[in-house]
Order: C-alpha cells, then structure tokens, then sequence
C-alpha cells in the first residue's frame, strides 16, 4: 500500500514480475477491496496472487517507533510476519524505510552476532558484472568501528551471491584515501577490517572516496548509514540531471533529433544500465528472513526489479548463508534486538 | 607547484587566464628553474607573471599539522603570505586541501565570528544560474549545529556574489526531509536556521536530500565537510561514468559514430555544462583573504577555472562583504584560530 505512487505502482510491477517469473506465487498484504480492481486489470494475476487483507496502512511520515509499537494490523507489519511464519520467503515493501526496518528487527530479530543490520544496494559500476554493492545506505544513521566490520562481512556475503564473486574487495569510504584521514571510528575500522579479511573470505583495499563508488577498484563499499544514504541519492540525483539535459540535448534542433533517433540503440542501452529503476531494491542485512525495500518512488519496472531481487536472494538461501558466514567469523556478544532499537529510536529513515 | 599534473598544468592554465583577462597580474610561487622553461612555452606569459622562488613544496601526502608547522618556505606558504601582506589580491593553489586550509588559517586567521571555515563548491543544477552552491565540501570532517548555521550565513553570503541571488534559499542536507529524521545535531541546526533566516537575509527551505543537491528546490545546501566531501566526489565520479558511458556508447558502430558527429553541437553544450573542470575551484569561507583551491586532478581549463573564480572574488569584495554580513548575524565568542586547528588536527582531507 505505500509508495509515492500507491498500490497501482505496486500491483503493476507485481503483473511483470508474475509474467517473468511462472514459478513464484505472490501474497499481496493491503486493502482487499481497493487492490481487487487493480489486480484484475492483469490478466491472469488474480490467480497467482492471496489478497490478504489489511485494515490498517504505515503512513509515509509515521515514525518508526510509533510504527514498532502500534503497528500491528498494518499491512506492513502482515508481510513481514509473513515471513516470519514462513509463508513467504521474502518480503517487499515500498514504505517507509525507517518503519520497515523497525518492525523488520522486531518481529524478525537480528541474526545471532550482528549488533546493527544494514540496508545494502547496488551501484553501476565499471566492474565486469556492472554493479557494486553499497552499505549501509539507511538502516541507521551512524556505525561505530566494530559495525562496520560486521558491514563488511554481510556486504561480502551479499556480493558472493548477488555478483558471484568468490573473493569480494571491501573498501572503506573516508574523505581521502591516506591511513591518517577522517574520523575515529574510520581509522579503527580500518585496522579491523585489515585483521579480519582473512576469516570474512574478502580483500580489503582500504579507503575509497566517494569517486571510487562507481569504479573497478572496490566491489562493496562499505559507510555508516548517514553517509550512504546521501551517497546514494546524490549519485541518482546526479544520474537524473543528466539523463534530463541529455533528452534536452538532443531534443533542441531538427538535426539533434535525427541524430537521437540514429542513436537510439546506443542510447536505449546506456540508458538500461544507468537506469535506477533497474537497480531497484535496498537488501536489509542482519536479520532472520529476506525484506527488499523499493525506492519510494518506483514505478512498475521499479518494483518489479525489487521483487526480482527478493525471488533471487530466496532461491539461493542468502539468510542462511550470511548467518553462517556471520558466526564463522565470530563476534562479541551484542546487544538485544530490543535494546539497539530504542537506541536507534526514531533516528530511522525513509 | 601542486597537483596531480605537477606545474605544467598550473602554468598552462595561467597561460589561459592570463589571455582571457588582460587586466591582471600573477605572482607564480615555486621553484623558479622549473617554472621558467614552462612560462616561455606561453607567448607573452613572461610579461604578466613575477615568479616568486621557494625552495621546498607541500606535498600531497604531508600532514597538515606538519605543514603548519614547519611549512615556512614552501611555495604554499609563501602564496598563502602574498594575501596577508597584501601584494596579492587571492591565492589559487592545486595542492595539498588540509595543507592549503592550516596554512591559511594560521597566516589570515578567521574572521571575527566565525568558529570553523568552510570549503564552498559550485554544482551544476536545475536553477536559472546553472549552479547550486553546497558547503562544507572537505574543510573539517565534522559540524556541530552552531557551525551549520555559520555555514548558512557564510554560503548565503558566496551566493549573494557567486550566484547573483539577492536572498538564497537554504537547505540542511539530510537522510529525509521530515523534522524528526537524522542526527541530534542536523535538529538544533534546523532550529537555529529557522531563527536566523530573516537575520542571516536567507529563506531556509529547511532539509533537503542528497537527491535535491542539484534540483531547483534549493540554492545552497549546508552539510559537514565529511559529508559534503563524499557527496561531491559521488557526483563527480556519477558524471564521469555516464559521460565515458556514453563516449563508448557513441563509439560502437558506424551508425551511432554518425549519429554523434550529428549531434555534436548538442553534446558539446552538454559536456560544457556537466564538465567539473569548468566548475573547478572550492572556495575558502570564513577566512580574512580569498583562497581558492583547484581541485587536484585539474588540467589546464580546470586551473584557469579556478583563477577565473578567484579573480571574480577579488573584484567584488568578498572577503569583506562576508565579514560585514557575519558580524550583523553576530555570533557568540569563539575560540582562537590555533584553538581550533589543534582541534582539527590532522583530520583535514585533500
């Protein structure tokens, strides 16, 4: 039911993923009778999808703790525990991020060992596979030295199966690539991270800047919430700008115009692997069972790239791998999930 | 002496400058034998340039509190007190950032009022100008709110000159735009700027998202020096991409290669209007002189970029209409300039 473009958004890209993927059955939490008729405009959909319904919907600026409290009976709070109970093996949702995450660690818990879970998504890149993977980009909005590290194991696991690549490099984001530079919490993490590549199966490259994000020096990045999360929208907003003076570009003048058409192949897929929308989806990392947030703003293709995600990390039995990987490189005792979640209080965001 | 390109580019550059702009003298600090030979490769360059020998150069990998220290005749020093004496109206340097900011501390000392410089830099963005102005870009690596709102005031200030815009908006870069989100210290700011508007001659639009960096929401936007750093290089090394992107876009084929040279009017407007070199040049605030930092990696047209900047500055009285503008906001006392660099330490980036 969330998202800037409402259940219509969601139920379309629900119809692309469905056509796409014959072997998936969908369960679709929300207000039956608002999404019946959205549902029957796809052929077909009604009979791959459960409706069930929900009276209540976690507004856009609901604050996640109010969320975490009082949110039982959402639609939210029902696809989580969808999950939970092992109806679904993956859930999805456009909401909102910070309420997503809260009622996420609350109902699903955080995997034994992982003080503080991470929102990881993908980057275009110039690696081979095209894509980097970034984290945290919002779970929290800061990371101390030793939750770092842990981003640096789950981003590693993560990048072992979503880019198949045996032996992921980390690298650590700072203002400068010199050991003396930025804050604290960087430098120990660094050190850390030096330590423990070993156990965690990575190579770590050590700082990276944020010009370093798109490139092939580094396959995960790893940030403290805050900082990924202004990262990652300042290279789509950038991305937008661009692709807009681009159309611009080549729709001034008769000449322009026919030169876009030539080029249209070229454009089209250039345009394909830059699109947002096709990298869409933020893993939540840390916790026991699979929850893809979509980017607010989605549109069909969007969300259907965020269910694609979601049926891909479920086929491959990701939160058992990264729980494994977790306890194998051995943490210190944490914190109960209830703990971390009042000190995170309403700091989440969308 | 500075750069990633070395001298060459520096002078290449002045060779620029010098021809766009009759009307200005330059004083070239660095080692006299090597820049003479790179001078005479520019007709009539001799003629405008007194070279002013230092023996020893700040290199990029020195740490600032060692520069600041024992920095007394090297090149940057020595441009650095070509401001403070007065014999040269702004100083442009491609070196060292951290380096460049101690020095300039130590020797123009800061502005009555103001706790902590900032580095001001020019994004391409959807505004009638053309560009948004963003600070702290790399001065400090942190801010706490009381500096958020110097920063306000310093960059309404650069926007009132550098953009033309008699009352700048102003946004506090944030993870959400809702008044909860974010960290303790983005919510006091938030206040504070709310108060201060109407004194600081801004309007405060409030928090915007990295995505708003580059919209028309906001004319400049406030954040910390760590932050603001890795957004920059996220959006710059975001543009790069697409931009080789789409050279091997044009590239491959016969029909996309005559597709380009159709549009070639078009792309080069383009180019002209995302390329960082033509935006080169991060502006020193809060500092009694003017102190451009070109970026690193500039080559010729970035360097004349960065002079172009400094002249602007210089001509229109910055430094001292910022001054005049801080003290009518007034500020609480602060500590000395040597205070604060200790504080700073070793934490300047480059």
């Amino acid at each position: 039911m969330g998202g800037d473009r409402g259940p219509a958004a969601v139920v379309a890209g629900l119809g692309l993923s469905a056509a796409k993927n014959p072997d998936v059955a969908f369960i679709l939490h929300g207000n039956a009778a608002e999404l019946a008729p959205l549902i029957a405009r796809h052929a077909g959909l009604a009979d791959r999808v459960t409706v069930v319904h929900a009276d209540r919907v976690v507004e856009m600026t609901d604050k996640p703790s109010q969320v975490m409290r009082h949110g039982e009976g959402t639609s939210m709070w029902a696809a989580i525990d969808s999950v939970k109970s092992g109806q679904a093996q993956a859930a999805v949702s456009c909401g909102n991020t910070g309420a997503l995450m809260a009622v996420a660690m609350i109902r699903l818990r955080k995997v034994a060992g992982v003080n503080r879970p991470a929102i990881a998504c993908l980057w275009p890149s110039r690696n081979p596979g095209g894509f980097n993977v970034m984290l945290d980009v919002g779970a929290g909005i800061e990371a101390e030295a030793e939750d770092l590290l842990q981003f640096a194991t789950m981003g590693a696991a993560y990048a072992r199966i979503g880019l198949a690549l045996s032996r992921p490099r980390i690298g650590l984001l700072n203002v400068g690539t010199e050991e003396h530079k930025g804050r604290a919490e960087l430098k120990q993490a660094h050190d850390r991270m030096t330590e423990a590549a070993e156990a965690g199966g990575f190579d770590f490259v050590g700082f990276v800047e944020g010009g370093d994000i798109p490139s092939d020096r580094v396959d995960v990045i790893v940030t403290d919430g805050f900082t990924g999360n202004i990262a990652l929208k300042t290279g789509e907003g950038t991305a937008k700008l661009i692709s807009e003076l681009l159309r611009e570009a080549f729709g001034a003048g008769l000449l322009s115009k026919f030169a876009a058409l030539l080029a249209l192949n070229s454009l089209k897929r250039l345009q394909k692997r830059i699109d947002p929308r096709r990298v869409n989806g933020g893993v939540f990392l840390g916790l026991n069972g699979t929850v893809v947030k979509s980017h607010g703003s989605a549109d069909d293709t969007g969300v259907a790239a965020a269910i694609g995600l979601a049926i891909q990390l479920a086929r491959t039995g990701f939160v058992e791998r990264l729980a494994a990987r977790v306890a194998s490189t051995g943490r210190k005792p944490m914190a109960t999930a209830e703990t971390a979640l009042v000190a995170m209080g309403d700091r989440h965001q969308s």
